[in-house]
């Protein structure tokens, strides 16, 4: 019985329960990240082929969908394609991130953008990947970002937003790892790891929470990286844990190596307590993990993942990046954001029931003339009730378990005789 | 000082303000249609290539984005295109239209939709025109349709539901058109019109609104329709108006050819009356209007359209279409819908002002320190207002005219001072 008919491979129609589920969210996030000073912005889905193929997007660049270029004839592709490369064919691709796009937002529009831009951005990407459970080629990705800020103020803001925004999503229980890259480096200096290993050699640690420490000394002796360095990693692996302390300074001196940069810790102690402080109400725990990395090779300072105590996967991560959003402009620019994951967020909420209590379904005779029923339905409609019309068909009990399965909790019969909403009698339904 | 790097041609960037407004308008639209009984859904923004260009789209199917084949070496591209045709470079396309997709969503999902389906669809769509003003490569299509009523309570539906949508918008004074293709039909017959001149005579009437009717009789006799028609077409226009009389049966027959179906007029009269009667308070003038034609061959039965008598376009329209929903399941299922020309209606709206209202800038002196700057900040969010923190500057006028432009309608200084909400002097802007 299945249709032969589908979407594009990869991707997904929603459904109107569905569809209900991802607005409310976006309802949610929108409204949490407005009251909290950061303004939407939005871009065209394709930004012109050079620009996706600048080298800001790392791996997904292999990922993009590429647009044929329009009043092409096939000798034009022909002489085109002959040179070897498919270049001169596309001339726009579908983005496939937020950060390329806002990084020609910003060289586009910095004239008309208040000096520190707290941007939001929450739109579909797409990305030619195989599919897979979980993995789709058009997904929401939801972006804040702070631009033009140097100072941590930065980084609370975006955590004490976002915790808002998970907390009035319902999703409590969450906490915030965070790091910063300069630590990382400093940690991997004191180990005595090679700078020119270092990107390979946080690739590996990245997999700590995957493969253990074990896992991850392993890997790093199977790469060839420098043995005495590893051999110091594992030792401090193995020391005694340290004494369960409060976040702050000295709690993040604990763990890490002797030799780590003291200033970096300041500074990450100083995020961390102000965040954890400033949620008034909404305070999502900040937690330090000497060992977050973050895959992205472009972060340049504290970085943060959120995560869920229940769920193996964050719900979203970011961090300081102030090489990248200059890059159009031709000038650095700081920058630090946050993007939070929209569909794995999407897939743990349920539809608030105060929404479906507010519907109700009006079955209705044949006798009813239209016009007499849709007056009364639109005075229903306007005492605030979200109203659907349904034909009253003889097998009453599948229709009514239809349009409760539909979210509808309330229905009433419509006969010739119903002249008024007062005249109804509304039951519930499910 | 015009910066270099721009969006793709054709297509917009939306700024915070445009965004908002938007959005605000997306806001009104979705609440609407939801209370009167329409649900929403969404597709991806691309559809198979084979499906875009089945016939259903017209001419805009020339006009789609197609997107390169994933995976294409440039040989199999010298390959495929030297076959005489660029169909095998591209597998997909950007939609034209939200029509395509939602016969092809129906034809995905029917067993999972209600036997009546209220689908609002607000989406983006793409089509590679001329750039020109108010014209442009990616807009918003905002589409609601009724699939599996055959009746005419479904327009009613429309109708209704459409009016209080611009009601609620504030775009007070709208007007219904409405007409019925079958009449139009009638019509033509009465006049002696040959069957097989009827699309070609449609669009030279369509064009009544801005040649006149002179024009219009100029034009059908340079395109060599049949004379004596014409003739009897002229006549009729130079017939004595007909009375004023209210809108009903026996006025539309009296802005029509004698010979047209009597029951159609019926149909249309009921249609007109309740949707005219059922609004509720926010009721939309209905009009008759004989020569309204609407451009797309493929409707079938009513047709309306929305005007506003200060603006010289029509702000939406659509009409019953029979035929189309049903293409890809591969048998006919009753549809009607309405387009609502949403870029058109952003652009008369304004942001109500006590959202502004409701927003503080919060202007802080540099020995702030962030955790109790961000503390005070999450406090005041949590009084209802938006926040945003600005660095205080030494030409303060610059920075409060800057917030001003930007919809704030009041500021605060935070000093080292300031320990809690209730310190903060809160003072009007603009």
């Amino acid at each position: 019985m299945a249709s032969p008919v589908t979407p594009p491979r990869g991707m997904r129609d929603f459904l109107p329960r569905d569809k209900a589920r991802r607005e409310h969210a976006l309802g949610v996030i929108r409204s949490v990240y407005s009251s909290f000073g950061f303004d939407e912005i939005e871009t065209p889905v394709v930004e012109d082929f050079a620009r996706l193929h600048s080298g800001l997007g790392g791996d997904n660049e292999k990922l993009a969908f590429n647009v044929l270029k329009r009043g092409l004839t096939p000798e034009d592709a022909v002489t085109a394609a002959g040179k070897g490369s498919l270049d001169s064919l596309a001339d726009l691709g579908l983005r496939f991130d937020l950060t390329v796009p806002l990084a020609r937002f910003y060289a586009t529009h910095r004239a008309e953008l208040p000096p520190v831009f707290r941007a939001i951005q929450i739109a579909p990407v797409w990305r030619a990947e195989r599919p897979q459970k979980g993995r789709y080629r058009q997904f929401v990705q939801c972006d804040i970002d702070i631009i033009g800020e140097a100072g941590p103020i930065a980084e609370i803001e975006l955590i004490t937003a976002t915790s808002a925004v998970l907390f009035e999503l319902g999703l409590t229980g969450c906490r915030v790892r965070i790091n910063d890259r300069r630590l990382l480096v400093g940690m991997l200096d004191a180990f005595g790891f090679a700078e020119a290993e270092h990107a390979s050699v946080l690739i590996t640690v990245d997999k700590l929470d995957k493969v253990g420490t074990s896992g991850v000394l392993a890997e790093l002796r199977e790469r060839g990286a420098t043995a005495a360095a590893v051999d110091r990693l594992e030792a401090f692996f193995e020391r005694p844990k340290p004494e369960d302390q409060p976040f702050g300074e000295a709690q993040i001196r604990s763990q890490l190596p002797a030799g780590v940069s003291d200033d970096v810790i300041t500074e990450l102690a100083a995020i961390g307590t102000a965040a954890a402080e400033s949620g008034s109400g909404t305070t999502t725990p900040v937690i330090f993990d000497p060992f977050l990395v973050r895959g992205m090779g472009y972060y340049t300072g504290p970085i943060f993942e959120i995560e869920h105590p229940d769920l193996g996967y964050s719900l979203g991560g970011g961090g300081r990046y102030d090489g990248m959003i200059g890059r159009f402009l031709g000038q650095d620019v700081p920058a630090t954001g946050f993007s939070i994951g929209f569909e794995r967020i999407v897939d743990l909420l349920e539809l608030p029931e105060d929404a479906a209590s507010e519907s109700i379904a009006l079955v209705y005779d044949r006798d009813v003339t239209p016009g007499a029923l849709i007056a009364l339905k639109s005075a229903l409609v306007a005492t605030g009730k979200r109203v659907r019309l349904e034909k009253r068909t003889k097998n009453l009990k599948v229709l009514l378990d239809r349009v409760t399965g539909e979210g509808f909790r309330a229905f009433a019969f419509v006969t010739g005789e119903t002249a008024s909403v007062s005249d109804l009698e509304v039951k519930p339904l499910g």
